[in-house]
């Protein structure tokens, strides 16, 4: 381990920012120096470290190592991550995967022309799951690969059923089918619909003059969001939604499920099972905050995704000592 | 994709060499130029690739990219490794864990004299599994790892069994205690000795004139390989183990039981379930030979593991493809 920690710093302070606060006070090697936020510091006053204001980053480039960003992918990444991969070395959970070609590209001119590394959409999926996505192909050629996700809270389709007329407060869970699951473990190669491979389950809070079959039936017959999957709603009383499903649980699977050259089924399944899908989420941008370290102290520039990031990178470890313990 | 194929070659053709032809040609950018064998080459002649005598194999180093070592760990690959290493760029699957340090520092003399890249311990565990073990540590640092491996035919052990007296053949099958995986899923973190951890299931053909609750005996109370664990021994006839036990099936979990920053039970685990053990393994070996290639091909020189190889290096596809097709 170097003898001085890594200096970290994080840029957005909702739940993904103080999870990964709580992430680096795990790692002995990390020291969390300073938060940035767009709100204004004195409201965050409760912090044990500084907060600034985010304007004013690049004041700080000097007394940071790694910049976490913790914004959201849509309004506030594309804006502030090239901005500041100018300055810091930074990670972030870029997870709108359509966009992530032009915005690796935007990173990449930033990140070159400031002599800095970017490593984009760290996390689970995007991030693990996309490792385990390449990986089963790599080595399994024929074959297929199956995601699923949950059972877990969505965030964009909580926010889907919120919008509708009626409704006061709302959470939608989205669960893996059982059955096609077991089909795929079992190493069938079934061909799976969108309604096949997952269910759609909803909370609803009513307004007090709502009527409760037009809820039901503007959530479910909502195109993109529900129209395509069997959907249950259910209604319930805000204190129930506060008691039981404040929480933010999530995962899923990405199953590999391939013939090798002998024809034998061969069947590789990567799983999560998370109570906190943005306390996850950050622990796995802190470790790879480490990465993106190395690869600068190593003189690299530019942007990164996880599938250019060896493994040892993500450990305190030398490499010696990994081959020696966990190999 | 390169325009002209990588030139594999294998060393040894047993089990995994026969495994790592097939592998290579599910890879369309890969092409099988020869197979290294001690056995006289007349006795491969059903092979459709050139087969030569191992002890030549410097004679053909320009006519391969990246050899795949197929020979064992206990008497092969110590010495055929670092010798090989200094002609061609290589990957093996070494797995005496307990060695793995001293065979890399051989690997990476040779290799760094001749050139060459030399990618060691690649196939399950150690390799995916390892990689699984340090990614879980390095995610979550506060959690436990457990590692379980089958159902499976243990290699070791079956040979084990046959050395007893009065065994005229046998298999012996290693089964992860479902109990003890269960409550590691469930994000207990138990200390699970080595009993409550797997059982041994041992089938095996007596000899004429043996007695079986002697050689039952003689199993059970075996130091190291039965002694510690509940070991069951089946009698069966010569058929019933020519027809139900002549596959090699194996597989296991990795689970890395863990609680982020927030207090938040998070699991990650990672499962085969594998038809053909060295089917796999040589499947895993023939995406590192790409990946050793590509190392070799930006001029790094030594010996790596498989936590120095990110996992793009793996796939034939670009990185952009990768970006916007995978992540």
């Amino acid at each position: 381990m170097a003898s001085s920690p890594i200096r970290i710093g994080i840029a957005g302070y909702g739940n993904l920012g103080r999870g990964a606060q709580a992430a680096i006070a795990q790692h002995p090697d990390m020291q969390l120096v300073g938060i940035f936020s767009r709100r204004a510091p004195a409201a965050l006053a409760q912090s044990a470290v500084p907060v600034w204001p985010l304007d004013e980053a690049a004041a700080h480039r000097d007394d940071i190592d790694v910049l976490i960003l913790c914004g959201g992918s849509k309004e506030d990444l594309p804006v502030q991550g090239p901005r500041l991969a100018q300055w810091f070395t930074t990670v972030d959970s870029f997870d709108t995967h359509a966009r992530i070609p032009e915005y690796f590209d935007a990173l990449d001119h930033a990140a070159r022309a400031g002599g800095q590394v970017s490593i984009l959409a760290v996390g689970w999926d995007p991030g693990l799951f996309s490792i385990n996505r390449l990986m089963g192909e790599a080595i399994l050629p024929q074959g297929g690969t199956y995601t699923f996700w949950g059972k877990g809270l969505s965030q964009g389709h909580s926010d889907a059923i919120r919008r509708v007329p009626g409704v006061a407060a709302g959470v939608q869970y989205t669960i893996p089918v059982d059955q096609a699951v077991q089909r795929v473990r079992a190493g069938e190669q079934p061909r799976l619909g969108t309604r096949e491979k997952h269910t759609r389950v909803c909370y609803v809070v009513l307004q007090p003059d709502a009527d409760a079959q037009q809820v039901r039936q503007a959530i479910t017959s909502m195109p993109d969001y529900f129209a395509d999957y069997d959907t249950t709603v259910h209604f319930i009383d805000a204190d129930t939604l506060q008691r039981e499903h404040s929480g933010m649980p999530h995962g899923g699977f990405v199953i590999r499920s391939g013939v090798s050259g002998q024809d034998d089924a061969q069947v590789m399944e990567y799983s999560l099972k998370l109570a906190s899908n943005p306390g996850f989420t950050s622990s796995v941008l802190v470790a790879y905050a480490r990465a993106a370290w190395r690869l600068k102290q190593a003189g690299e520039t530019g942007a990164r995704s996880v599938f250019d990031v060896a493994p040892g990178l993500l450990s305190p470890k030398s490499a010696a000592d990994l081959r020696r313990e966990l190999l």
